[in-house]
């Protein structure tokens, strides 16, 4: 649930002025979206996302991402399309924040994920990284492994109230997983946030189809699998947390009709797994520890990603994964 | 912001089987609407808002506010309609909820109230009035001034923190207003809580056209200058909290070419705006009270209410209004 800016009607028209898009037909804030505040936005012309980039992104970073977001759409990876201005600019400013319309993706995320949805992740995911290959531009990932210790520091002090220990398990598992990240495995553009909020579906007579990828605002420049990583974390446990290793086949084997792994690859996926659950745990852990008691926002468990870490520590080799 | 309740891929599926409605093609929560779980719902056959009500609508009521919509539209008042499902009920269940899908309505609330917006507003509530004339079940007005004392007991205890001295001006207020409270005006199908972010405005080339009103769920069998009263509060007070005498002459001005005012509405509409000045300022303050310190959420400033009663409690009738 996010509108965290508004947008005044003579602001709105002026901005819209600099595009050729037609008349203002509706306007309507959308409860998704944690970081940004966007807007469903319908001209004479279609339906449009417009966003407004709140201060969790930093400016600076904003061409690199529309970058992207362009040079992936035009290898066919479906996802929202930056609309220019009538002077070719696409990243402009609205009240106060700097601002984009991107195209409307149709599709609706899976509350529930099934396993009919794993192949077609899979497939998308090593569609992006080929796809990613030759954006030449870097972004080192923000919250990579050179960052956990530091964010784990900014949780000490009251991290153990959420449950006894925990700040100790967590080093303990950050002594372990550190000195073992793989350095020298295939990199790239990765999105790096892949949850099943940021993938759409449409219902086909077939099944499901992807139907896109939304919200690039944490992709970077990092270890290609590592992605696969984040996947394994958010789309292969059941509600009661047990892994699913068919999600988990599925997945892995929509990727490899596109993108064979390496035997290092392959090798290293415990520790990625444990090191993307561990930088999900730790940012939960932030927001909960930074995000006053009785607030009526929601605060994602950071236990749920405890569960996951747990799990990943005592896979021994990607043949205790199923994989 | 409001997204209380989210609903699984499967009920939404099961759910819309029960329409003739076609395929689902997106479906995401919307920002807006304080009381009620939104959703824009796109399928095969066009655009709809998927509604979820939540606790502060009492499910017996539905199909009074349902009937009331559909009464109006079928006597030419842009509102949404409710959408029957193939057996022809359109108040079903959804994720434990009473739920109801209605059409979209184009047009955009507007955040800065212009002149030009006043006239086309009170012509729409004449309209409203109008058309609910022969709309025959009665719902009483839950936040009528009988609701009031009894509301302001509920902060009683620490309404003072927010302004010393706050609940002793409200009593005082109270002592005026109640015994002054006109009983024999017409009386008729209200909306009641008719804000701008209810009133959507399309810009066509001749100026601001009003292509709806939304959100019917406090509507109720009361008095029908009480509906102008609450408009004059929510619509004719600047930023600075000056109140506009011109946005209200026109309003009045578009009120009055479809539904004259007898000299007794006239006569009666500063106590009806003081009413309708503490109204908001009691529910507001109710939520201020009793919303946790630190929260997140929006609470909405009582004391807006508070200079806009100080207001109209200095208003010696309507001429003072500049009516």
């Amino acid at each position: 649930m996010a509108v965290y800016t508004d947008v005044g009607d003579e602001a709105l028209a002026a901005f819209l002025g600099d595009y050729a898009l037609g008349e203002l037909v509706a306007f309507r804030g959308i409860a998704e979206g944690v970081e940004n505040s966007n807007f469903s936005l319908r001209t004479s012309s279609g339906d449009f996302i417009l966003t407004l980039y709140e201060k969790r992104v930093d400016p600076a970073e904003l061409p690199w991402f529309l970058g992207l977001m362009r040079h992936l759409a035009a290898r066919g990876v479906t996802c929202p399309q930056p609309i220019a201005g009538r002077d070719g600019e696409a990243l402009r400013e609205l009240a106060g924040r700097p601002a984009a319309i991107t195209s409307f993706l149709p599709g609706v995320w899976p509350r529930r994920v099934r396993p009919e949805h794993c192949r077609p992740l899979g497939e998308a995911l090593a569609r992006l990284h080929l796809a990613g290959a030759d954006y030449e531009a870097e972004r080192p990932n923000a919250l990579g492994p050179q960052s956990w210790r530091p964010l784990l520091d900014k949780s000490r002090a009251t991290g153990d109230r959420l449950q006894p220990g925990l700040i100790a398990e967590l080093d303990a598992a950050l002594d372990r997983i550190l000195p073992n990240w793989p350095e020298n495995l295939p990199r790239g553009q990765i999105h790096a946030d892949l949850f099943p909020d940021n993938v759409f579906f449409l219902r086909s007579s077939g099944g499901r189809d992807l139907s896109g990828l939304i919200d690039f605002y944490f992709a970077c420049t990092d270890l290609l699998a590592y992605d696969l990583a984040v996947c394994l974390n958010a789309w292969c446990f059941e509600p009661d947390l047990a892994f699913n290793v068919t999600k988990a086949r599925l997945m892995l084997g929509g990727y490899e009709t596109l993108r064979k792994l390496g035997r290092d690859e392959r090798d290293a996926l415990p520790v990625l797994c444990q090191g993307a659950a561990i930088r999900f745990l730790l940012t939960r852990l932030f927001d909960w520890v930074h995000t006053p008691e009785g607030a009526l926002v929601t605060r994602k468990d950071p236990l749920d990603y405890l569960r996951r870490l747990r799990f990943f520590l005592a896979a021994e080799g990607p043949g205790a994964l199923g994989l």
